[in-house]
């Protein structure tokens, strides 16, 4: 039904660029803003053109909220727990230890009052922030020797940082800070036992498995780790409202397309790893129990002394608790069946 | 960085009706057929208009997909196993027994060949399909009495069509159609012994644990349930291409949109059947290891005389192997000792 001629319409081109956290290299993490950047361009007819840089390029990985407050590049692309060291509220917008998965942190951002609060918090860094992607639940890392007990985590040198060299040095590991590059050398010569990447796929890459056989799972420090888009508060108030929506909706298209090509890539990752000789390994329950015990207590010691931390956790904790209550009636109870009858079936 | 000024560009107006299955009671699936037009007019500046009429209003619920072949409406938004008897290979686009969750459906469609696969099929139909939300893994159904093994499902009435309904039949069960509103009286009287329908939120409103008070999990025939939005392929093919690529990215945003808004709302309906005495029960595991060898027979049987239902069907099969066994390794894992840790809290 095309209806009379529509009024001539003029909106501005206008040119920005996002500074992605990531390397080309993690190519399903900077690939959603690749999505991103694609969509947008689409949906104004090419005027409005974003590009990306990667890591490096023109501001460093870890620099990316910084560059954004400052108004350095329009928006960026990033982890917002890299941030953990300015103040620990940053982890809610990406992963908090033993916190939501995927799917629930998507519901608690878009629908259960987690855009409101992490956009509160973010509003003092002149930042808007959006959903950007997710890795699922990641793995616990790639060990030298085996971890059968708490015990055995004592003195390990680990490539761990933020939220979770927190609660593991509490527990006798030594965390170490090492850019991805440097990782396999190091596990290589024994300067440190033990490295935590992401899962499957991107690990992978790395080679790990050459120098460290023993794959441990699940990564609880990110039950999920969802990414987010940054957008200057300044820049986002200067475009026009089809653009602003734009931005909005294809925000969301990202954030299925990183989720999606992760559940894609990683199952087929892990048989080549498995072929390949890599010791699949749970984390034993005493070690998962001291850390979810000892992770309780330096998130409620943050709440304490850190109102901004405490004014998300608080409504959070609760909302993980609901989640999980209802994840056990049905959806866990059929994903558990479909694993023992896949197992059954091979 | 606002540049040059733009030339002038002419979009045309358009006006679409979208039909969809639904009534608007069921808001959280309705809902998304809210989120998909209104961003839709949002992102070309009100020229591209879709109206939304419920169930009813100008086609029956589930006579979408037909009118939208034929072009009476150029858009819908259904649920692909409503379709059943026309062909089972609709019920891909949507749910099968024991089939994919909807992270995994999600990651299937959109990255994993489920698009490539389901748009053939639908193109027969003169129909392109695109994601439309999903509930997550459903309950099992309201029972007047306790089921404690198979052999208490023989002469059970339930109200449960399509593929769950052939299954059971096997199993003694006897399945009967009636719309949502029927549903209650026909307990209440005992017609019916039993009846499945969403989920929490939506079955609280229909009152159903007045009447049946035993309410089983898991929902094995809707590990999850898929919804879609579908376009006329000719008025498809009529639209600008910004038109087009609004339309595509709308759908993420209301595909995301329902499932959050599923998983927020069903938490806390839940907790209100609890206090209202809802007796929650899993279905016995020598139920769902019959339901499911009969749903494999019922689908390999439907596999061996459908070449459209076994060309989705072989790809689809080793998807799910695949998505499980590393669902297995992390996700699941996390998700279980989330659940537990959740326990021990209270």
């Amino acid at each position: 039904l095309i209806a009379a001629p529509a009024l001539a319409q003029t909106q501005p081109t206008i040119n920005w660029r996002l500074a992605s956290s990531f390397p080309k290299s993690l190519d399903t993490i900077f690939g959603a803003s690749d999505i991103f950047t694609k969509r947008i361009s689409q949906l104004t007819g090419g005027k409005f053109n974003i590009r990306s840089f990667a890591a490096g390029e023109i501001v460093p990985g870890l620099q990316v909220m910084d560059a954004v407050q400052a108004g350095t590049v329009e928006c960026g692309h990033s982890a917002s727990y890299y941030y953990f060291g300015k103040d620990a509220t940053f982890s809610f917008d990406c992963a908090v230890p033993f916190g939501l998965t995927s799917r629930q942190h998507t519901a608690w951002y878009d629908q259960g009052g987690g855009r409101e609060l992490t956009r509160a918090f973010f509003k003092d860094y002149n930042i808007i922030n959006f959903l950007g992607g997710n890795s699922g639940t990641q793995m616990g890392g790639w060990f030298r020797k085996e971890i059968k007990s708490v015990a055995d985590l004592k003195g390990t040198k680990m490539r761990v940082a933020g939220f979770a060299g927190r609660v593991l040095e509490r527990l006798g590991v030594v965390p170490q800070q090492l850019a991805g590059g440097d990782i396999y050398p190091a596990l290589e010569k024994g300067t440190i036992d033990a490295a935590e990447w992401v899962g499957p796929y991107d690990d992978e890459k790395l080679g790990f498995f050459k120098v460290a056989p023993f794959y441990y799972a699940p990564g609880w420090w990110e039950a999920s780790a969802s990414f987010s888009f940054y957008v200057n508060l300044k820049e986002w108030e200067k475009l026009p409202k089809e653009y602003q929506a734009a931005v909005e909706v294809a925000t969301y298209e990202a954030h299925v397309g990183m989720q999606a090509e992760y559940d894609v890539k990683n199952p087929t990752a892990l048989a080549r790893l498995l072929k390949n000789g890599v010791k699949l390994r749970n984390y034993p329950k005493d070690v998962m129990d001291a850390c979810y015990k000892t992770a309780t207590q330096v998130m409620e010691e943050e709440a304490a002394k850190n109102a901004k931390f405490k004014k998300i956790y608080e409504p959070w904790k609760r909302f993980r608790q609901d989640q999980n209550q209802w994840a056990s009636v049905a959806e866990a109870t059929m994903q558990n069946y479909l694993i023992s009858a896949g197992r059954a079936a091979k």
